[in-house]
């Protein structure tokens, strides 16, 4: 059975390197992205440059997101040279398998459009970041069409580790993904508030972060980005502040419309706010420890 | 060689299987607790059951303590009937290993009053809870004399799997343990706050936490309190909530000393303070998650 063919929207850190998968996996992949250089390294990774999600949906039964957020997923679906303005050359019923971040809100509004066109579209956002993507170690937490998931299995295979289906409903895989960037996003500035608080106290860092991290004091976010702490190297970013100020900005939403008091978010975003407010939102998210730090007396 | 005659208070959840553990490895162990039943367990695991810390101590020569808090190890130490009262019978210059959760302060105050007694005095509190006090799996913060900490490797190695030197100063192994504690209270309190609030959105909680605890969203506590949060069994306490009221109120006691915010922890205690206050002290520390879902429209 031949490969189906896939559009490939939104090539940065992780978009890359899951296209470059799904290529290596025999899938012929049409990519595209604003930045030339993400283009050039697709071409060299063995996928087909486009110049347009029009122009990379030509052909395509398949397209796969790897956007930033929601409004910039609803513009590569329905704005000016998207994925509709192609799509009367789609080879097929298109399937959106959108790996973005988003509120479950936009996931819902967004698969609505797409079954009014009747296009499939899968709510399936990622965790496991940059890292996970190149080793194709990533969790994703689909939601959609019991059917259409199925049959996208050796597509998640090929980029993903773990696959939970959340939902029938398109918002179920944002929401089951809202919940993991809370916990994320608290233990990676509680990591900064301990790490910053040993370090006030005059505590060895990387002797602390030894033990803390191998005890029940551990995390994944801890033993990931600590050591970056320790090192106080954070201008190599494989997640950036400002993707934790979007992401746990989900969580705060998503608690006001449930009216469900979320405190350790809340405090935990105002931590990637300073920090991005002082010019560091650019900079890998480990820098949020900087913001703990930043009260010296 | 001998092993050492170790007098040994406290036989709550965590001291008794420890004081077995070094039953088993051979050690002479005198123990005391104000507790009949655990005396009486003692005594099933092969140790000599004494009606007082002074008694315990006699002929002893190091004293391990695994007692509640700062002001319970003080009483044993120096109280009515403590090792003081019993010193005179000591067979040696004691060596106080303090297994205790307690302030830097603490600490430092009690290591120099029992320098001053020409005594060595360890502080040595431990991580790992119930099951790693059960398994040997302990890690054991330490701080005091290095000669010290190194000839009591035996007695470590019998009930712990990691030592790490926290410092030369009684106060360090306390304040490395009340880093961990910071990590080990906020990250609890937010897989309470997370599955919460997943409940309330109308997530499958199994599913949810089967996802995010093998994912970037993974933590100790996380893998170790869910599934009773998934149950909603919080009435078999392995530790209660009023511990982490406890060890959060001394992370804030330091971060007010040091004049360092460290709001997340200050929040994850109020969540602890409000469900021992709702009357929840006493259950299994996961209840936190009550406190989250006590809001409901």
């Amino acid at each position: 059975m031949k490969k189906p063919i896939i559009a490939f929207v939104g090539l940065g850190a992780m978009g890359l390197h899951s296209a470059r998968r799904l290529v290596q996996a025999g899938f012929e992949v049409r990519g595209f992205d604003l930045q030339p250089a993400s283009l050039q390294a697709l071409a060299q990774a063995g996928g087909m440059v486009c110049t347009s999600a029009a122009e990379a949906v030509q052909g395509a039964s398949h397209a796969v997101l790897f956007v930033v957020n929601g409004k910039q997923a609803e513009q590569v679906i329905f704005g000016a040279n998207g994925l509709v303005d192609g799509a009367t050359l789609a080879s097929s019923p298109l399937t959106i398998i959108s790996c973005v971040t988003m509120s479950p809100t936009e996931a819902a509004a967004l698969g609505a459009r797409c079954t009014a066109r009747n296009w499939t579209f899968l709510d399936a956002p990622v965790s496991g970041g940059m890292v996970g993507a190149e080793q194709g170690t990533l969790t994703i937490m689909a939601a959609g069409e019991r059917e259409a998931i199925e049959s996208c299995r050796p597509l998640f295979a090929a980029i993903s580790r773990r696959l939970m289906v959340a939902g029938e409903r398109a918002g179920q895989g944002a929401m089951v993904k809202a919940i993991n960037q809370l916990l994320c996003g608290v233990h990676l500035a509680a990591a900064g508030e301990a790490m910053a608080m040993a370090q006030r106290a005059g505590l060895d860092l990387q002797a602390v972060f030894d033990v803390v991290s191998q005890s029940a004091a551990g995390s994944w976010m801890l033993s990931d980005r600590g050591p970056r702490m320790v090192q106080g190297s954070f201008d190599a970013p494989t997640s950036a502040v400002d993707i934790f100020v979007k992401d746990l900005g989900i969580v705060q939403d998503i608690a006001r419309e449930l009216r469900f008091p979320a405190p350790l978010s809340a405090s935990a975003l105002q931590s990637f706010l300073g920090s991005s407010g002082a010019g560091n939102g650019k900079k890998d998210d480990a820098a949020v420890m900087q913001y703990y730090a930043s009260f010296q007396p």
